[in-house]
């Protein structure tokens, strides 16, 4: 049998058809737009019943599943709040849910489901306590606590971005100062390379970008660091010590098997990974902690993660 | 039938009786002394003895357990460092063992217990999934997941104390910088006292102090704040904003249920409970959180969880 995949994001919705084995055996992505729920729901259907037209066939499909980037309710059923879809509070499960009558239809925040690809068929493959951190515009990630994925105490979920790093620190886009993703994100990285560049005229950071701030991001600042530039290296070395410091507080709360890193900070490879690692290290309070390793589900984490939620329920 | 549960502290050791609604039938205290597992584990049996001459006796007993203030080992046998006790790798539970081999012993850190007995008969009664923390000396804590204590991911427990709280700032007794447990512990809010104190001579807390530093701990500052000293109230006012930021981190990894806050600090009551309520409500990502309360086991804390330690297991 076969499950559906769906991965709705700011600009694409990545559909794929899932088997027994989590491979995705057939795909395809349609242009999103902010046309509200109703409209979403039955721009997929048609999609997916276009992809089914050969086989597998639609008799062949178990269920529906589908991330977003967004807050999901306790019931899973409707987005209180997916700033970049312009959902704001959409009973999206029911929505989609009618255009499929005959299926069960699941729905959950992206990182999370990118939790549940990884133990699927990735970083946390055998795990009971898993942690996974994305790191890109902000900080997300998803929890595996007794081998399945955890929804928090309450049904809130997890909000790994939003814990404490440096309290009363930068300000966050949440309105608080000082939390993780206020140091740890892409664009943080980005923020504190702009400032040394300004700071530092005579670095390679200044010179490459020749002081123009638009083209400097996370790539550019881990390239400059990469080519030996000093001042891109502080800026670096800064950002890898909070990553480290953040990862700790994960450590000293659920001492995981492994924390899986993700997004486009990780394609820095051991550049990052070696000097993260060695930080964990030095600020472990136990003599020894789970893997620290990159999240390998990538683009696809999304579509297989939105199938395996009929799985975890 | 009937539990032993012991409490063992730098001072004292607490043996007590628990029946099965969790209550303390029979008690008794004797002091500590640093003369090894082997010699502690032999007093505690003649003590355990001596309770058990009268009903219930040693037939109606089921199981033995201990808590004291150290870290154990991944099968909960060795005590790995107890510095309080003079304990670095003690088999201590084969050595309570050995003084009842008719019944299974069980060995577990404090805090662990404490939190333990929260879940039975306290703060997180009907919980799957809660977290304390202590604070005193240090800041210590335990997570309560699934309905039952929580011992790590690959077994090396929480260190809540250990998460970060600002990365970088206040030296920590573990070598790190930053931690909660150098912010919100009894000592770090001593600490903040006396450097008040110092820089403002004009302050009742140095008129009531002295300036003699030794005068002032965690409950004489308290104490002058609660008198509307401003000096006193900024310090206090700090430590309260540090509190809910810790909490924050626990709140967006876990979104517990229940949060209890045990240790001298407590003692504060709602003067602690209602400002730290709001810096919570005001530091957090979603639009409510599980519950803020302090937890209410106190002196019992450990007998208890100490005997619960088997309907753990």
């Amino acid at each position: 049998m076969y499950r559906v995949g769906i991965d709705i994001g700011g600009t694409s919705i990545k559909i794929g058809v899932v088997d027994d084995a989590l491979q995705i055996v057939r795909r395809s992505a349609i242009p999103f737009r902010c046309v509200g729920g109703e409209a979403v729901a039955a721009m997929i259907a048609e999609e997916i019943h276009k992809l089914l037209a050969q086989e597998p066939k639609i008799e062949k499909i178990e269920s529906v599943g589908v991330v977003l980037p967004g807050s999901i309710d306790k019931t899973q059923s409707i987005v209180l709040d997916a700033h970049n879809l312009d959902f704001h509070n959409v009973p999206f499960r029911a929505q989609l849910q009618a255009q499929f009558p005959e299926l069960q239809v699941y729905l959950a925040n992206d990182a999370d489901g990118a939790a549940l690809a990884e133990l699927g068929r990735g970083a946390f493959e055998g795990c009971k306590t898993a942690v996974l951190l994305t790191l890109g515009t902000g900080v997300g990630g998803g929890v595996i606590l007794g081998g399945k994925l955890f929804s928090g105490g309450t049904g809130l979920g997890a909000e790994l971005g939003h814990m404490t790093l440096v309290n009363g620190g930068e300000y966050c886009t949440c309105g608080n100062h000082g939390c993780v993703e206020a140091y740890c994100s892409a664009t943080a990285l980005k923020r504190d390379g702009i400032r040394a560049m300004k700071a530092h005229p005579e670095s390679l950071l200044a010179k490459k970008s020749g002081g123009d701030e638009a083209l400097i991001d996370a790539k550019f600042v881990i390239d400059c660091a990469k080519e030996g530039d000093e001042t891109a290296m502080a800026v670096f070395d800064a950002y890898v010590d909070h990553l480290a410091a953040a990862c700790i507080s994960v450590v000293h709360i659920l001492d995981p098997e492994v924390i899986a890193i993700g997004g486009g900070v990780c394609h820095a490879g051991e550049f990052l990974f070696e000097p993260l690692r060695r930080g964990i290290d030095e600020k472990c309070f136990f003599s020894e902690h789970g893997k620290i390793v990159p999240a390998v589900m990538g683009n696809d984490a999304g579509i297989v993660g939105a199938a395996m939620l009929a799985l975890n329920a």
